[in-house]
């Protein structure tokens, strides 16, 4: 009986539940913003800013337009310079890693190139040195490493091992007779004219990728397969697993390629190319017995090999701890870049102007005040302050004391995730914010583009982000044992189905680490049932003797989207964790504001979350709602906000400031 | 009294229900597919694959270790020879587009930069003179404009007005005494020493961005806005909105700058520097009459202005349907660079091995064999082929003659929406491929890194991607209106709710183009309500003398997530009913493959879907298993479907081939 449009207006009823206003109700659940620049940026970033007043000198000025060549030299000219002024007694103290931790801040604000450069030559290099060689080691070659009077790289990849080192095929025989290591390169010149078949069936070997190798490196910290003489049959050859060896790869004096080695450029690459990478061979190479870094494992004054680990699996685990800082080194830098990138982007968008006016040569509006505009830039904002003090607190259990395995495999665990997400978050941010300025954002001087080049290989190095996820998969479900987690024995998952809430709980710090805490149950539990379900069914086949039973790296990957669902929901928790205990410590107001935007954009926007159905759909409405509200009230602190990055202005953009200047006839063209 | 054990069963069996393994329901609902790789390829791009053979000239081997200016040298170089050997006659027959598309298809396969100087020098450039100038204008030019004689940028975009070019500030007077035009930059000089503050206040007004014209364009068609003498009162002067006009830039011997006319690069950006992006300051320079392109409007040769159009915008408007052809050309490249990207990384991928050795020196699993990999993968693939068929469509449209104001309407609408998800999707795919490809993905010789520099303006140029999805958001809202859909006055908003699907069904294009269907309707619906309430407040708020009524544009600003997901939702579904089109015509299976990986990917990853809940939670999570089985048989069949891509050999990177030969000592490092 009821007309059409009656009946649509009913259906409209129905389609839109923001009935009531939710600013007021924002307003009333949540205590006012006391926003304060300064107090909040102590809060991120401690009293000692000193970084921010660094690297002003001319060398440092940016440079685009150059070749691969000129970009290498500028980057060696730079960081020869921090060498040789002062940086080096910082670097060589291992017991304050806080003041390594603040030069590569300051790097890694000023250029990736420059900070992966660093990170390679310091962290890695002089790192392994540091980490595993022998006194005499360091004591000869740590002041010449830190000086940079000898460069370094660290060459563990190869051409056909990336991701998964542990299968590198570079061997190192020892040679009783000579006393030596033989580093060797197998099979070189067999990759000669195969074809696409054969190459399936190969491995090939060259070292490959190597950061300062191409041109800059005198020194390598070269990683192979050690082969010792069997102790019960000298004819044959025993593996002793991967180890390292500080090996030299040019001559000092005139920085000619030493008899043996073999290299060349990795050629040119779509960023980062002030980091010369390099393809290594070796011939069979002669390496002094004690040049190897064998603090876990090697050749003794006997000539027998002894090693503190029977397992050459954790014998390889205890000689890359410095990998795992690097993961660190790269969740850190990422949130340094996408403050640069936000800061851009938003000074940019309050001063630029385009469409809404009336009529011509009216003034036109900010686009900094488009919703549209808001919703792109505003939830990237909060949820870098939601990974900054889930970097800062990865950093400080980078530099604690770790005693106990369990700590070793949390830190392992968590660094691996905060790698993948935090650089995935700087990847979406500067293509969110190069967008967001238009043209202007792809001109290298502005920056963003060129850290877009320069950064998208933090996806990659240091492990593969995808792979990175599956580590924290498998590393954390034992965790979510429901023998070992109470939690799960009473986990309940219609726990929010059914409820209303109000828009102060919705709000809350507790009710949303609560869901988050909930999804990371659930996953846990979809994950664990699935792998139980494949592992019974294998091992009937198994029992049947059809097949053998799959690893839990194969099970975990035929439920890959599990798998991955389970990782990022495990990591999204403990950095909502993060924020929310740094949030306790705020009496700004401003980290409950950006904590409350970064947790409900979750909520509302991420697939996996809202397939679920963890809450009713009135619920997952009204969290949308709070979600505009939100992005409302970012916008009235926003110059708080960004302001509180303390990026220096040197190290922005001209969008970001007089932009009309910069771009006056007598502008600077090509920097 | 049940135990806890009992009592996990009982919740894992809820959260799990895949309880019956989906390939055999698949291969039982949807007949065998019948690969055929020419078959599917001729389906794809027609019998006439001659570009295929193009650009094997040694002039066109990649160089990438190269300047700006090195790289716009070879970029003229290039375009040069292609004008000068038979390309020429097929751009100068404009009752042929196809052909013109088949040259900026085989160009946009080999390199962007190449295929922008193209697209703007043939489309925009000579375009507008075809389109817009006289006969004698057309006789005199454009045979020199084809040749190359004449190289010509297109000068629309300035510094301040990119999104919005109907505020652009360039000024064309009529100076009836003189009988020219007299065309100027108005306040350069005022732009110096200004603050942020006033910044805010003022309008920058230099002609930017403009491709070609910071060193190779010797004419430009320029755009500004016409004053001409009041026919009242001579005194004043009377706005008649945008007009373009053929303006020479250089000296044509000498290469020189033209009296009054300031030339400045844009400078070094992070991709496609082979175009020489300038920026054009003009000062009181005389254009005569005849050189107005005046189709839609001008001084006519008493010294009259006269027009088809009495309103301005429409004026604008009609002169810029060579911008609307443009998007159309954006789509199609869009598809074929994602074309080789995913050549490219699916390749390397089925001849890459990592991980998966049970011990050190076994074989290693392929990468394309991982599950993980797959899903990186494949629905990218399939959505390349539904945005194939789509832009074959609208580039179909284009060259269609359109009489009725509707046709045009709607070919602006979802031309504009195509640019934006077929760009995006493009980046998508390059980040997504780059990423799979881990290192060698960086690698300028294996083309996706470098394409992803290259191909990042493209969400920009030509309408920035969110503003175009207002624009299709504002077009189509009206073409929802209940009153003109009936579909809309019958509309259940839980019309799939309740209910269960057989699998056969849930694949079935029926069902999936009535999901996508339903889901424009209700984003339609919920965006209307929402609009219509706006109105309704603000009517009253009006009425009450508080504020002045708000624009649509204001109005959908304020609504900007519901207006994206409408806007989204009309063209995913324009996409996936073009591609079911081109199913209903393939025998071979391949396209209901990719079509059911498509539709089943958006229904379980589009957090706009999910969240609305058109579905019950089990058949959400069935549509989850599909995605899974049909990702299993598009690796079954992936050789076939990248196959019929055909993207020739010398148009791939080396990891698409034999890329342990390429990596030999003696392999090209810097190309």
């Amino acid at each position: 009986m009821t007309s059409p449009t009656l009946r649509l207006a009913a259906i409209a009823g129905h389609l839109d539940s923001s009935q009531d206003p939710v600013s007021s109700a924002l307003s009333t659940s949540v205590p006012p913003v006391q926003l304060n620049r300064d107090t909040l940026s102590i809060l991120l970033d401690g009293e000692d800013q000193t970084w921010r007043k660094w690297l002003k000198q001319p060398l440092f000025k940016y440079k685009y337009n150059i070749t691969k060549e000129e970009a290498v030299k500028l980057n060696q000219a730079r960081f020869r310079y921090l060498a040789e002024n002062g940086f080096r007694q910082k670097w060589s103290e291992p017991n304050d890693p806080a003041k390594y931790d603040g030069i590569q801040e300051a790097l890694s604000y000023y250029d990736n190139a420059l900070s992966t450069m660093g990170g390679a030559h310091v962290g890695l290099y002089s790192g392994s040195i540091r980490e595993l060689g022998s006194e005499e080691l360091k004591a000869k070659y740590l002041p010449l490493a830190d000086s940079f009077e000898l460069p370094g790289c660290f060459a563990l990849t190869e051409l056909g091992h990336g991701s998964n080192p542990r299968g590198i095929e570079t061997e190192a025989h020892w040679d009783a007779k000579q006393g030596c290591y033989i580093l060797h390169t197998p099979n070189t010149t067999a990759q000669k004219a195969r074809t696409i078949l054969s190459l399936i069936d190969m491995n090939p070997e060259q070292i490959y990728w190597i950061g300062a190798a191409a041109e800059t490196a005198i020194m390598s910290v070269v990683w192979a397969q050690l082969y010792v003489p069997h102790p019960e049959d000298s004819s044959r050859w025993q593996h002793q697993g991967i180890h390292a060896f500080l090996v030299p790869l040019r001559d000092r004096a005139t920085h000619a390629t030493l008899p043996g080695i073999t290299i060349r450029n990795c050629g040119m690459k779509s960023g980062l190319n002030g980091m010369d990478n390099g393809r290594i061979w070796f011939d069979h190479v002669p390496v002094p017995r004690t040049m190897c870094l064998d603090k876990y494992g090697g050749i003794n004054e006997e000539g027998v090999y002894e090693s503190m680990f029977q397992n050459k699996d954790q014998r390889f685990g205890g000689q890359l701890v410095n990998l795992s800082e690097g993961r660190v080194g790269l969740a850190v830098s990422s949130v340094n870049m996408a403050k640069i990138a936000l800061t851009i982007a938003i000074r940019y968008a309050q001063t630029r102007r385009q469409f809404g006016a009336r009529e011509f040569g009216q003034l036109e509006t900010l686009i900094m005040d488009y919703n549209l505009h808001q919703r792109r830039l505003y939830p990237l904002l909060a949820q870098t302050y939601a990974m900054h003090f889930a970097a800062r607190t990865i950093a400080k259990l980078k530099d604690a004391e770790k005693t106990e395995l369990k700590e070793i495999k949390q830190f392992h665990v968590i660094s691996s995730g905060l790698k993948s997400l935090h650089t995935w978050h700087l990847l979406d941010t500067l293509q969110a914010t190069r967008e967001a300025c238009g043209g202007q954002g792809l001109k290298s001087s502005n920056r963003i583009g060129h850290m877009k080049a320069d950064c998208d290989t933090m996806a990659t190095y240091e492990g593969d982000n995808q792979v990175m996820l599956i580590t924290v998969a498998k590393g954390s479900l034992p965790d979510y044992s429901p023998k070992k987690r109470s939690a799960l024995q009473s986990f309940n998952k219609d726990k929010f189905v059914g409820q209303t809430f109000s828009d102060a709980t919705l709000l809350s710090a507790e009710w949303q680490l609560d869901l988050f805490q909930h999804h990371v149950l659930a996953a846990s539990l979809r994950l664990s049932t699935a792998v139980a379900k494949t592992r019974a069914t294998s091992a009937a086949a198994a029992a049947a003797g059809s097949s053998s039973a799959p690893s839990l790296d194969s099970i975990l990957d035929q439920h890959a989207a599990l798998s991955q669902e389970f990782a990022r929901a495990v990591i999204e928790h403990w950095i909502l964790n993060e924020l929310v205990v740094a949030e306790r410590a705020d009496k700004t107001g401003a980290l409950t504001l950006v904590r409350q935007l970064h947790a409900l954009w979750k909520m509302d926007m991420d697939a996996n979350m809202v397939r679920r159905r963890y809450v009713d759909e009135g619920v997952q409405e009204r969290v949308r709602d709070l979600v505009g509200a939100t992005i409302h009230r970012v916008h009235e602190n926003v110059d708080v906000l960004v302001g509180a990055f303390g990026v220096p202005d040197h190290l922005l953009g001209s969008i970001a400031g007089d932009w009309v200047e910069a771009n006056g006839v007598d502008g600077d063209e090509d920097i």
